[in-house]
């Protein structure tokens, strides 16, 4: 962390940059971090390849995201913050030609190392809470502006301080950006009481279709163009419905499966796991990736077709790592 | 707080009291309590009226707790946790002929002060958070026995640290209980994730029937009986779909409500705010009550006269309302 601090200190002018399909970590984390390093009178430009989702809005600053057609370096450094890869930014230039420096912050146990100075701790259940050690590291004050991003990037990485990455440290953080002035409840009414009626009604037909499968502890919801059409919806809503959580949600269920089309003749999965089965490696075996409780995929072929090769990948995943999990808290 | 503390000292014979229909927090709080006189060497039962739901089975000590018929009397001291008012437990004999004192112990603002010894504390979060400092200060060391269910209490009352009540000090005691040795994951599981598929069918119909009003900021999902004869339910499973939550969920809305049929000719209503309506207002005016927030009441008539009746209500609570509430965090 030393090495991030003394980069931060020493320059000028920033880019911080989001990763593709940006989340409340990625975004939060770098609102947080561009807040501190603006009140020490230094400049910031934050740069994301894709728009910002509009549960995020409400954040400020959200709306002066730049796309790369906007950023004109070169900066003193590129600070990528929850980037796994150095891919993940989408730069149409190399990031040397960017930045005399490329800063890597991150938690994700993969990322690789890329970039001048280094800093992955694996631990953090959000990269939010590393920039709040950055911040204290620099000698900020914690202010409202700083405290509400990164509160963000904490509650949705967590799952609302639901997922098991959540560690004591996580909740004293929280604990001291509540102290600043975050009202939990302006927070959750902004991230989860935004809906819109056709989300809604996309998840009602993903939950009709939901089915247990006879043989193995897996729901599945097999999604049609049907359902988007009929509900004026798009994949890219998917997210906001919570729908693949839901399959896992069943008692007698340890895996839960979302499909969905994705171009001619070809589905897109999400898989959900409780922890029995690492969805990471039935992914791989498809060509995707993914963590171990969350994985995807892109499978070509009918549905039919890419159902029955899931289940028997499912079914050998299950029998290998069935039997290794803990059930009880 | 010193007399309840005094209290729990010098008795050596408890009964704890849940109230009727127990959510997380008086079965939680309950249990941690009992866990720490009960390392003391002291003898405790724990009573509640009803039978504990399903969610909350895995926790120890949860397939204990007795019913009224199970309780002998007399106790050294009878302690209510998380009980509004002092029918709430509803005991088939007076609370005096039970136990000696009678030690109220709750959050609730609206608490009238009943018992011999009575610690109200409103800008607790849940009755957890008070347990933990009754622990403290009887000098018992925290054990997972304890923090394990007043984890649980903590995370329901505040709908996993999400309600505006949620205070710096909530995440504080919550990343002690971690160290404990709580897993926030497998807790999220055991209250999350054991859903049945008629829960999921039923909240599938219930989204179905989401519809948003042509005038108000206001959805309303009215079931019928036939929601609940096809799915296989009955109302007793509303609760686990969290459907009414979604009622609120939408942007443009301000208040969500649900109805179902309630016994002839009546229907059962809850209503939930997002803050900028009093909704316990409103449902005073059924005779019913609640908080600002959420409230419910009964209303004698058929679907379209109770909605037509609960619109007029709402339009002018909104118009009372409507402008005083800040919208953005």
């Amino acid at each position: 962390m030393r090495a991030v601090v003394q980069a931060l200190q020493q320059g000028q002018r920033f880019l911080l940059g989001l990763h593709a399909s940006p989340d409340g970590d990625t975004l939060g984390a770098s609102l947080g971090l561009a807040a501190a390093l603006r009140s020490q009178g230094k400049t910031v430009d934050v740069v994301c390849p894709d728009p910002i989702p509009v549960t995020y809005r409400f954040l400020p600053g959200a709306d002066e995201v730049l796309g790369w057609e906007g950023v004109a370096g070169p900066y003193d450094a590129l600070v990528m913050l929850d980037c796994g890869g150095e891919d993940r930014v989408h730069a149409p230039v190399s990031l040397a030609s960017l930045a005399r420096l490329v800063v890597n912050v991150d938690h994700h146990a993969t990322n690789p190392g890329y970039g001048d100075v280094v800093w992955v701790e694996p631990e953090a259940a959000a990269v939010g809470e590393m920039v709040v050690e950055l911040i204290d590291a620099l000698g900020v004050k914690l202010t409202p502006a700083m405290a509400l991003p990164i509160y963000t990037a904490i509650v949705t990485d967590t799952g609302g301080f639901r997922h098991a990455t959540t560690r004591p440290r996580t909740h004293r953080l929280a604990a001291r950006l509540l102290e600043v002035g975050v009202d939990p409840g302006a927070v959750s009414e902004a991230l989860f009481e935004q809906l819109t009626l056709p989300i809604l009604k996309l998840l009602a037909r993903g939950l009709q279709a939901l089915a247990v499968d006879p043989d193995l502890p897996v729901a599945w919801i097999v999604l049609t163009e049907d359902d988007f059409a009929q509900t004026g919806t798009d994949p890219s809503l998917l997210d906001a419905t919570g729908l693949i959580g839901f399959a896992r949600s069943l008692a007698e269920v340890e895996v839960g499966v979302m499909m969905r089309p994705s171009g001619p003749g070809a589905m897109r999965v999400g898989l959900r796991s409780k922890g029995g089965v690492d969805v990471s490696e039935v992914a791989r075996g498809f060509g995707g990736g993914g963590h171990e409780r969350a994985a995807g995929c892109t499978v070509e072929g009918d549905p039919a077709w890419v159902q029955a090769r899931l289940r028997t990948a499912l079914a050998a995943a299950l029998a290998r790592g069935g039997s290794i999990r803990a059930k009880t808290p």
